[in-house]
């Protein structure tokens, strides 16, 4: 029997396949409540959002912080979605219980044991990214840091991988999808938009994701890509993922699951 | 406009998904023509089968040589399948023109510049491997070696890189797909058999590639894959293989394309 | 001008070559007491020892914790070496700063970047491992993220990369020396015990580093490594270690550094 | 006991670390003469010249051939040296039969078995670069398909594998020396100057390999590199290479072993 995670009102593992979309970063409120309802409208259950946001540089915008979670909260109750948003320290965690329903650890994080224990504790739904050179083996090693903690309601997250092809950002390793799905009784999704770094691959590795038995996929969507203050170049525009969410759902149904096409009436 | 090969009957290319499908090694002729028949009932429109085979030792199984591509010829006529064998060297290449129908460089040749410009003088269609290290953008410049000889009838194969996970014996690099889409007008096909390893992943793989927009797929099939004298735990049995084709015709129609159902009332 | 950190009495960067050893983790005192009188004896001018360890899996050993950090101290003073333990979070940090003179951040932490502004803001020197899949570049940006808090006794330790061969744990980049070298005034060491995870290979590492350009070595070493608690395998003997030096001490010599000699008599 | 190679009067294997110094490609004879005497006054015992050069791309330069065969024939016997070359299949493998005393079997070509089993029949000495994907593991039983032909003269290469990190062209294993080391009697050299790509990097990683235990070098040297028809960024100059081979002299004492010092007054 597979595990499942409810985050608010949604569900991530079994029948349905989970769509989770929003901005890298929360930038202000009128552009996420753009991007969020039009996410709800293409089908997405779940809203993202990054307020701490780990960076290469100390120099590159770092996110909004506290508040950055406020406005997340707030547009997730305006257009009705549960929310998710990285978590890097035990004071971001704190702020995250109030404000969201599903805290992630960050890829850069996934061997940071001293936050999987903290996430472990405190009971809210996790997202586990796999670490950019971590093994399936010890990316499950990561879940159970948390569920020894007792919380089982972890999500594993696929994001791609380091190696030496340089067309990607990173490599998308679509075979951890059935590996995982073997190993553990965990959910597990794929974020594509990482993996690829350019929004014209983001739409193909989704639907690679789904056909290989993928739980739900976390999106980057922004209302104006090419403005975005972090990871623009991957970001999908709301147009381009409404048409992917329609793909997505025939792929689904291929395999006898199921990807909610949302009400696009509700656009207009 | 994107380029197509033909292959005898069989067309890889344009709106139909390719199925190439075979054991590893020609063995014998019962046993490939109990594959053969199997894999065209399914829906295959190419047959594989290795001849000279590149092992990493000098003391396992070579292949048959010669003998296995008068074999392979022979029980593609009685089938009626046009064939595809790997080539090594010009010998070899020259042997395999009277016999089969596509030559397959392997990807431990695919910077053997000489056989690269051998099979492009050769005429025929030829099966381009990825190396296991090899670049997109090497992997297009050796499809140039050919090209370069006046061959256009290059189809390119993503079988699996080399990375630091230990779990497959390759990594599938599903983005090489969408990549050689944009950046090339060559067919691409994937090869979920070497990249696995293990025949249980074989089919989330193939069903990936095709979402991803795969041309085609190579696929190991084995009557008996635990007495396969070569990679017999990647092989999948004809059942494995019915089942798979089955859902990836579901898969190719999700994306306008086709994946031929073959005829299975003719295998009983 | 290269830069040099302050470590007790112990420099590191400039002509000497410093060599940091002690065990992979700090177990008892009678053990690391032994331990600390070898490598001091044998030229060793700083004591490692782990009382916080960041293990793959939750149930493995994890260190002594704050009793750990203690017993290092104790023992450093009672052989007169200053110390350098892993911090893994702010708490640890804190206590940290009372008892050793250098902390480490590990690999698996290299791009917390939380942890990283916290011991820029200590002032204690911190020694940077490399992250098992960082670029040379954003090892230079997790650096610029403590020095970014005003901490400039900063030294970056390569201790090998992930990458697909088997034969070892890590595969040790030793052209990282020479690139950080020409990229940054930091001085730069190598631990080849993580890298090699086999003693056999340590000390060819160890030179190799040494001949690379390395401003100083970490080097696991245990009294009774087949009882060690945490990476016997790749700790040395006193007795090799006593001889790695002296080869060392010619390595550094011929390329106008030095590394001390110690006063081997000293351990009878 | 450790086998060695006898290349014309030259041994590699043994107390001595062999240099084996040249252009990557042959281009004319005044400047191979020129390199020619530079690394023979400064110590090498072996002159390297590329006549087929295995190239990326079609277009690129791809060597003089048989000519580029001949010349380096011609100015080795000029200057006193023997002579190596890479072969890259059969006729290239005849013709370097006549001219050459050791022939080379490059990365691209380390699987490709036909031409390993060819230069096992032809007899002479073997230098067989390590492909840029190839496990240790792999590496050894690529000299096995040489040596099941009877042929035991055979040297392993370490050049640098593929990995993520792109500051170098590859990542030299240095791990690779003292595992050959220990899991084969054959002998073991490292070609610095592929692995890093740039000059700059060249001397410190050939003092790493002659540290971890190599027995010899083989690195590129061009009369002018800014001119150089092929991988000029990574030739050294002839005055680099000799200020080099001083400092490896002083690092092979320092193991008890030797490096030739030539007879600079013989350059004036």
């Amino acid at each position: 029997l597979r595990s499942t995670a409810r985050v608010g009102d949604a569900v991530i593992g079994g029948r349905s396949v989970a769509v989770i979309a929003g901005p890298c970063a929360v930038e202000d409120y009128e552009g996420l409540l753009a991007v969020a309802r039009t996410v709800k409208a293409a089908g997405a259950t779940i809203l993202r959002g990054g307020a701490y946001k780990p960076r290469t540089s100390p120099y590159s915008f770092q996110g909004l912080g506290r508040e950055g979670l406020r406005l997340l909260a707030e547009v997730g109750r305006a257009v009705g979605l549960p929310t998710v948003s990285e978590v890097v320290d035990e004071r971001s965690l704190e702020e995250a219980l109030t404000y969201v329903d599903m805290v992630q650890v960050g890829a850069r994080n996934m061997q940071n044991f001293v936050l999987l224990r903290a996430v472990g504790r405190a009971g809210k739904p996790v997202l586990l990214k796999r670490g950019l050179a971590a093994t399936v083996d010890e990316w499950l090693w990561a879940a159970e840091y948390i569920m020894a903690e007792g919380n089982r309601q972890v999500v594993l997250c696929e994001r791609g991988i380091r190696t030496f092809e340089p067309a990607t950002r990173y490599t998308l390793d679509v075979s951890a999808v059935p590996l995982v799905r073997e190993l553990s009784h965990l959910p597990v999704i794929v974020d594509p938009s990482h993996a690829a770094g350019r929004r014209q691959l983001v739409a193909p590795l989704a639907r690679a994701a789904v056909a290989a038995g993928a739980d739900g996929l976390l999106i980057e969507v922004h209302h104006q890509p090419e403005r975005a203050l972090c990871d623009g170049p991957q970001a999908l525009t709301p147009g381009d993922f409404c048409r992917l969410v329609r793909e997505l759902h025939h792929i689904a149904a291929a395999l006898g699951r199921e990807v909610l096409r949302g009400d696009l009436g509700a656009i207009a």
